[in-house]
């Protein structure tokens, strides 16, 4: 694209350890901070190299822990230091987004925010740049807009929304009106809507001027709504934030976005979608890993920089950290992640189980390797 | 048993990798310097316990690599110095047992010597001690005595004897003459040879008189036996060895003893056989190692001191010298060893192909974890 895109500002929320991709994701190395596709760089970094085209370095904000400060900004050298938004502690994806709002809103009363989660991966730029495109010219009227995925298999590992008449927006020739939000679905209810071109997988993508967003908090969150303004009038009064933060952030409601703006918007005829032809992926456990990393069936994908490993009839995935020799014999869609201080051998099939683990070694007081 | 047996010297060949167990077994750590057992000490150790209420601590020689001497020192503190044979570089199983004779019978002329390996699993100490006192009463006579293993299943990963008629032999009821030796057979064979109660696994035990195993070395392979008998005659004596041993010994046929001692006695009516009612294990693979640690068909056996391993419906066996938190999930019958520098993961099913790998690590440079 040749100009970025008026009024636009793109909102990267960072946060979520990725506990199915334990022991590869830890609280000190969430998802976002690594590599998973062999790119050669951080799915954070992936994440501002494709809004950088759409926003401008200076129009990107980041919402992630203090914890993570260092890291992200090692990661984006060209983040303006007002840009990142460190939360005290996670309050999910409501608080997040919207805090983000409340904060932009304030600099520039007609901003239009999107906001794309860290750790996705999406392949297939110039589709993914014409759909905020036009998710951007639908917001612009007033609607909260999503990229909905069009699936690409049955998959019962996301969650569905029906798109319903079209909407006829300047700039956006494929916009249409949600009908509806579905959990995810058994198999069976997934084949129906794969058939059925008129679902599409909800990515967690919001675009949506920063104003209407706020509104569509406060009427369904208004205690998140307060908390959120009081934030904001502060944030950017360096002297002022640090008492407002400390007394206001841990009072904020824990709640995701979809149940505070999407759903609601969507009952009352306001939440618009523009399908997204990329490739897509939230590469939600290491079933999926392998399945992005991988060329073929019967081939053993690879990921991280270790050159000892040998594989005799294996296939699945290797994900090492370390320089060991790694030897796998004769297994099948098998899942190896190789860390220093911790090992984890199971099968895509088992992968959604690896939270399980995770559980149990919190639960277990073997925390020091989460 | 209340006395040792008369004449008798117990000799323990330790030599060998034990490659199939690798990245457990290497050439510095090879297979009996390991607890393949969980039993808290070392194969070796548990060969000399075996054998010192039969031959005494004083009467056990070992046979091994020079580069194993400390490790073997250290493992049987019992052992007199002068009765730790070192071998220069290996030179198979004939040249070792038959060194052991050749200085046995120089210092004892009527010595009956019993070659046990230092990497076998023996279980039923008193059925052990019945079947050596047996053979040696049998190699007492003249003849070459081994001890059979009565087959607990239809094998078909180790070779067999048929046992032919009784030999009266006072105190060796159950001794009986081999009729001839059968390598490794298909499935249907052992089924055969299974329902066939006569016969046995040959399990590498040989018990005879020394002068009586040296005279049937001579007869089949007699430059062997000149290099053992020049050998011999320097041995004990600490001035002449070393020019003798650097001469001498690069040239010993490298054979095993199977070939030159047990085969040619058995088809001149010379071998016995006492047929062993103990369980006996020789750990070829990390199959044999995860049955001879398991309690169960579905549980998953553990070898090692480290407590940080979590399974969830996971089968099979985990070896671990680290300390890492290990997590396996729904993976079943499956194969894990951890090793600081190597790391092998395979399936029961696949455990005699680990040899491979280590051909492959020798023949790409990664010498360095073998």
């Amino acid at each position: 694209m040749a100009d970025t895109l008026p009024n636009f500002y793109a909102v990267i929320p960072a946060g979520g350890i990725g506990s199915r991709l334990w022991p590869l994701s830890r609280a000190d190395a969430p998802k976002f901070l690594h590599d998973l596709t062999g790119s050669g760089q951080t799915l954070l970094r992936d994440t501002w190299d494709r809004l950088e085209p759409l926003a401008g370095a200076d129009r990107i904000a980041v919402v992630t822990g203090r914890a993570h400060r260092a890291a992200v900004e090692e990661q984006l050298p060209g983040i303006p230091d007002r840009n990142v938004f460190l939360e005290s502690d996670p309050r999910e994806s409501a608080a997040a987004i919207g805090l983000a709002a409340a904060i932009l809103v304030r600099r520039e009363p007609d901003v239009i925010i999107g906001s794309f989660a860290a750790d996705h991966v999406i392949r297939g730029t110039r589709t993914f740049e014409f759909a905020v495109q036009q998710a951007v010219a639908v917001a612009r009227e007033g609607y909260i807009c999503t990229i909905g995925i069009q699936p690409s298999e049955p998959s019962v590992g996301f969650g569905y929304m029906r798109k319903d008449g079209e909407l006829i927006v300047d700039g956006a020739p494929e916009a249409a009106v949600v009908e509806r939000f579905v959990e995810k679905p058994d198999l069976d209810t997934a084949k129906e809507y794969f058939a059925d071109r008129s679902y599409l997988w909800n990515a967690g993508m919001f675009i949506s001027r920063a104003d209407v967003l706020l509104a569509e908090i406060a009427e369904n969150a208004p205690d998140l709504h307060a908390g959120l303004i009081e934030l904001a009038e502060v944030w950017d009064d360096r002297e002022r934030r640090g008492p407002v933060v400390d007394r206001v952030w841990p009072t904020l409601p824990k709640i995701a976005i979809d149940y505070v703006v999407a759903e609601p918007a969507a009952e009352k005829g306001r939440l618009a979608v523009i399908p997204g032809h990329f490739d897509w992926d939230d590469v939600g456990d290491f079933a999926s890993l392998a399945k992005l990393n991988s060329h073929g069936r019967n081939e053993l994908a690879i990921l991280g920089k270790n050159a000892r490993i040998l594989s005799d009839a294996a296939s699945g995935i290797v994900v090492s950290q370390t320089s060991r020799v790694i030897s796998l014999i004769g297994v099948k869609d098998i899942v190896v992640v190789d860390t220093d201080d911790a090992l984890l051998v199971t099968t895509s099939e088992h992968a959604q189980r690896v939270k399980g683990v995770v559980d149990a070694l919190k639960l277990t007081g073997r925390g020091d390797v989460l």
